[in-house]
């Protein structure tokens, strides 16, 4: 174990603790580290991948299900249940915890995403954003001040400051910058707002793919007193490689800085493994879920689509060896069936094995790197990881 | 432990053994009785409730979730599983059993009811039915030989013979007669047609609600060598007074039959009930997980409808003390939230819940038979089934 290292921090008294325990190399190498996140229900090791509880529920699992899988810490959606049920309804049944029965470590975003994202139905100014509810058109308005109220109504273990994310590759560089300032003075009011003593909250750097803006969004968001810091603005319609040069810009900054990296809205194993590489703690997405749903199941080295023709008289689990409920008990040929019939339990089965999937390799990785292999298993990983490089097909029409 | 009663019985070497533990007291009383049904993968008691698994799964549950809410038997229908996966497929792949996880006993209907319930999809003659799939309407054929060798392919413990039933309140006598008489021929060639030793072979009454007609078919039925007496062609139509007399007439003949005796198709804790008292031993019905999936539960003495406004701020389990998964964990509150977000959650909660409830009330009156007081507990065990009775606005709207 090694100490904390120097530099910017969270307040003292932070209800989050975070140590790295296997700090990176340095020099060339990969910027992968290991860590351990102390929240108030409970220790997230990182790098670590947080499953996506939009409404309060990871689509078609329960609770015990999470655990199984293996999830420490989970995403939850601000604005969706700010619309439904209501944050002061949660807040009075006794907060997120105890509403969706996890009584491990949660997250929720600020509504940021969500709000700038609905299109026609949304209005910013340097304010806040006005918006209609996608539900029944209603109006609403967030600010920071508001997205930390409601944040602190659910109850979270870490809430998150409001920001202005903008699509990466399709946005105009003022209006990258635009959207980055208006997210520092935003941070600047979710911080003075936020007063819940049990719960963390995490800053948000933006600046686009601009390596200038990136840059200050990065030294600005670390110079405020935030337990975390997270990367927005990708995982969006950028390309792989810009992904990672973004990465590089912000994590080269925050080599000594002693919190959290948390980039939003990753994805795939394959992407997952590259961001960790690049220095990043924890990620969240809905994709093993949502893929999952559609029928589509993560391997080994690729991936299967279960409605395809030939695995209705496959006898096989969908990957040998795996500990999930779907792989111990049924054929690929059952899972097949059941996504014909459209009977509810495909899409737990399938998700259950997704979320094995993603949190087994994440297990994974913090196995190679709490053993010092990680660069050496790189290629093994990736191979692992693999969801659509060319070589995949045998996989996808075994 | 009694002797088996005299009189008609199964043929030798069955697969299903069935004793009464329990006889009813004699006279003008109970007919209740409680019994143990040997079936190759495992014991039934009777009184017992057959959760249904359509296509091979009970909608929204998994097996894990079957054995913890203590189903002991489950049905499946042959009709869906012929035309989708195909019985030959389920054969190849090791027999239902192994297809969908469950290593219980199953019994599979005839696909009597479905084929002939299809209206103008369906035309029947003496030797059989003529029908178009309801999924893609290609034409299929099933003659009682067919069904038989459907089922003996799907290898489930207990195997039905291919009838035709009627709605029993809206069909003439003479086509009551007609299908009656069809369905005699039908039982004598559904056994000369079965073959496979592991499993039982149970025979249907129909019959209508025409006394001498059901009295008829009760006796032609009892001569033949079955191993379990269905009593179809209820729980259609008719009212609950036509149904217990149709009862009366039909278990009142099948008094020294030694069989397991199973009403198709019920249905609510308080059908079952009076079912019970009347003497039948098995039952199965799709309502339990129907109405759980519209979001109505199941509480002693009543009902609630979760979708109702005042559940959304309900802090209480739907039901106190309950021992099922959605009230061991969650709130009202939840379950209104997950329903509104439809959430599919939801639709496994409820489903859990309602099984629960039918199958410990059905444990329920198995104890009251086995200490002997299931005649002074009727009023109580009335009372605690009661869903529409017209007292229960009380909990309806509480």
């Amino acid at each position: 174990m090694t100490e904390p290292a120097p530099g910017p921090g969270p307040r003292p008294g932070s209800p989050a603790r975070f140590e790295v325990l296997v700090p990176p190399p340095g020099g060339e190498g990969t910027r992968a580290r290991l860590g351990r996140l102390e929240l108030p229900h409970g220790v997230v090791e990182t790098p670590q991948f947080m499953p996506v509880g939009t409404n309060a529920t990871v689509k078609a699992l329960d609770p015990a299900d999470l655990e199984e899988a293996g999830a420490s810490i989970i995403l939850a959606n601000t604005y969706h249940l700010y619309l439904r049920p209501g944050h002061q309804r949660i807040a009075r049944l006794g907060g997120l915890h105890r509403f969706m029965a996890w009584d491990h470590p949660i997250l929720t975003d600020s509504g940021g995403f969500q709000v700038v994202s609905l299109g026609d139905l949304r209005k910013i100014d340097d304010d806040g954003v006005t918006f209609q509810s996608h539900l029944d058109g209603s109006y609403h308005r967030f600010t920071p001040e508001h997205s930390i109220a409601v944040q602190e109504a659910l109850g979270a273990d870490i809430a998150v400051a409001f920001d202005q994310p903008v699509p990466p590759a399709s946005t105009s560089r003022a209006e990258v910058a635009r959207a980055t300032e208006r997210t520092h003075r935003w941070a600047e009011r979710s911080l003075a707002a936020h007063s819940r003593p049990d719960q963390a909250l995490f800053g948000i750097i933006q600046g686009g793919l601009d390596p200038q803006l990136r840059g200050e969004s990065t030294a600005f968001m670390t110079s405020l007193p935030f337990e975390g810091i997270c990367i927005g603005g990708l995982a969006g319609d950028e390309t792989a490689e810009q992904r990672a040069a973004a990465l590089d810009v912000a994590v080269g900054l925050l080599e000594k800085d002693r919190r959290p990296r948390y980039l939003m809205g990753l994805g795939s194993p394959a992407d997952l493994l590259e961001a960790v590489n690049l220095g990043v703690d924890m990620f969240d997405s809905v994709l093993p879920a949502r893929v999952a749903r559609n029928g589509q199941l993560w391997v080994p080295g690729g991936k299967i689509n279960i409605r395809n023709a030939q695995f209705q008289d496959d006898a096989r689990p969908v990957q040998e060896g795996c500990r999930c409920i779907l792989c111990r008990r049924f054929s690929r040929a059952y899972l097949a069936h059941l996504f014909r019939a459209e009977e509810l339990l495909a899409y737990r089965l399938a998700t259950c094995h997704n979320m094995v999937f993603t949190l087994d390799f994440m297990a994974e990785i913090r196995s190679a790197l709490r053993s010092g292999t990680f660069d050496a298993r790189l290629p093994q990983l990736r191979a692992y990881a693999q969801l659509s490089r060319p070589g995949a097909s045998a996989v996808q029409s075994e």
